[in-house]
């Protein structure tokens, strides 16, 4: 039997991901015809573009979610972030669709900021970085542009005195063996990290109705554990909608790494940067020459310019449409499709800038003051 | 090589404990004259009963915490309890003392109740139970008459968001194995009781002090731990003050257990059953008749109304020396020597009582309000 030649746990991506396998490999659901035409006409005919092209492509549950907005039970989003030092565009593809879905949905929204975790998994780093970091990853979360009422933006080692006694009883269903065998945790692990899936377990019965996930796909193991538990203490079986991996900008495999500093576009990034390493580093598709490139066109599954208008940045479909055809057919050069992509992306981070010079004034609406984080700070969860 | 024919762990005692081999074994001091010389004087020559009859005997570091007290840079004392549905006499034992402790040195007592702890390690009991024998349990710790400004009660499930910062530092230095082989977890234990000896361990660093545990010496594996990594955090290795185990009611081995409803006398049992359990229960020494026991004396090395003198009840050490002489010759017989135990024991008991019907009004003042008290909950640790 061939091995796969791609690797998909909450704590790797490598290879090249076949991500038909991967619905099989997981057991989840492909999003399916029926339920993206729901969406659609709940959108008024609005789809999201990571939608529309199959960047959300599977999902566990989603149909009674929908079901559930139909029948008026309602539902809300959980989404989170490990504070890093800086988030990449990468990062954002979770909160743009999940501020996408709010807007279309009008639900609440609970945004995890796992500080604990970051300082518990990583030696080097202290306490005091990653809160930093939680406080201006924060801001670049608020600029995507929440609704301040009906989202909550939570820290852990703020948060964690509301949650304790129900992240107690969801400690409490898991044991040693599953921790190691969810995430690849062994003995020398430890016991904060071995701790931690409880507490990113909890948000998900913040209430009493169904939670949706907007993640990548290599987060489904945490949410496995909880739809193996939930029930049992009152609560909905999780339901997610997986997105696929925005291939790092070097390379066409794995998914993009804040760490590689080479293969990512920073949210801070100034536009010459942008365009410096777009043109410099994008793993292109397009054939060596300008005459090959003529000939034999582009191989656009491996292209990540290409990929990365298509995940995002091109939202028009008849756009997309001639850029495909002209690019595998060779009328397009990889140097036009760079820039196409580059001036792309820095409007985007052009009106990012410009929301997070405003999110800071908007801080404590999403943390502490606003309709929904009131109610949330009056709430001992047990 | 012969097996010892006891055993010591923070999770079971069994078997008639060699005390002196116990220390060797765990590696801690004896305590020393010229220590219980420096106490007696401090305590203007009243020395606590359970320091002259060599009940608490072991220590590590006590010596480092008189210098610390002689050369004016202060400690404090630190002791817990995990609730339960009633306290009987041998969980008073670490409480009397270090109220003694508190009156003698004028310092802090920090008392936390591991609520979270005693919920996630029994599949049966639920958080509300454990939480309401947390309030029960705190009433009989506040009668024993702690200074109400000195001394900070709280439960974990409460106070955790105050310590978490810096529980989670902890926890980053403790693996999986050193947790394994410190408290005989294995990989079918509970995440939440993994994590815990985190939260166990952190009151130890309340204050930039040399922080004194008074309590039962099966405990010092935890703060074995402690001792690894206080200093790397910037915080004293904790110090103790060891106690042997008060034998149960019905035997002279191991330690009082309150799942053994006939071994223990409850802080709440009546008069008349005190009085019936001592006399029907309490295990004897003595002789199988009258004539016997007149002719050879009791056996006071198995003898539990005899030790429960010994530790807690006779308090005048001429009275002691009586019943000692008495008892081991045949003039007096084990009823007498039970009768006046349980005089002794339903005097505690009333007292305590009354303290008690006290002690609700005092609550808030212990776990909120009281001086110290409020400086807690307005410092994060971090």
């Amino acid at each position: 039997m061939q091995e796969d030649n791609f690797k998909v746990t909450p704590w790797e991506v490598s290879g090249r991901v076949d991500y038909k396998k991967l619905i099989q490999q997981f057991g989840t659901q492909k999003i399916s015809k029926s339920i993206l035409e729901e969406i659609s006409r709940i959108s008024q005919g609005r789809l999201h573009v990571m939608l529309r092209r199959d960047i959300f492509f599977s999902h566990r549950d989603l149909d009674l979610i929908l079901k559930d907005y139909r029948e008026k039970r309602g539902f809300f989003l959980y989404t989170g972030r490990a504070p890093s030092m800086g988030m990449h565009i990468g990062h954002l593809v979770p909160f743009l669709f999940t501020k996408w879905l709010q807007d279309v949905f009008n639900v609440n929204v609970y945004i995890e900021i796992t500080d604990d975790e970051k300082f518990m998994r990583n030696q080097e780093y202290t306490l005091k970085q990653t809160s930093e970091w939680a406080h201006q990853n924060i801001l670049d979360i608020i600029a995507v542009g929440f609704n301040p009422d009906k989202t909550f933006i939570f820290k852990d080692t703020e948060y964690i005195r509301n949650m304790y006694p129900l992240v107690t009883s969801i400690a409490k269903k898991l044991n040693f063996s599953q921790i190691k065998a969810t995430f690849g945790m062994d003995a020398s692990s430890n016991i904060g990290i071995l701790f931690y899936p409880a507490i990113q377990i909890f948000p998900t019965m913040f209430e009493k109705k169904r939670c949706l996930i907007p993640a990548a796909i290599d987060q489904d193991p945490y949410w496995r554990l909880q739809r193996d538990l939930a029930e049992s203490l009152g609560y909905y079986k999780a339901a997610e909608i997986h997105s696929k991996f925005l291939p790092p900008l070097a390379s066409s495999d794995g998914k993009m790494s804040s760490s590689i500093p080479e293969s990512a576009v920073y949210l801070s990034d100034p536009p010459k940067t942008v365009e410096k390493k777009i043109m410099k580093y994008a793993f292109s598709g397009g054939q060596a020459t300008t005459e090959l490139q003529r000939k034999l066109g582009a191989d656009l599954r491996v292209d990540v310019p290409y990929q990365w208008l298509y995940y995002i940045f091109e939202e028009n479909d008849g756009e997309m449409q001639k850029i495909t055809e002209d690019y595998s057919s060779g009328r397009m050069l990889t140097g036009e499709v760079k820039k196409i992509l580059a001036q792309k992306v820095n409007l985007l981070l052009e009106d990012h800038r410009k929301n997070r010079e405003k999110a800071e004034e908007n801080y404590t609406r999403f943390l502490y003051d606003g309709k929904l984080a009131k109610q949330m700070w009056e709430k001992i969860h047990s």
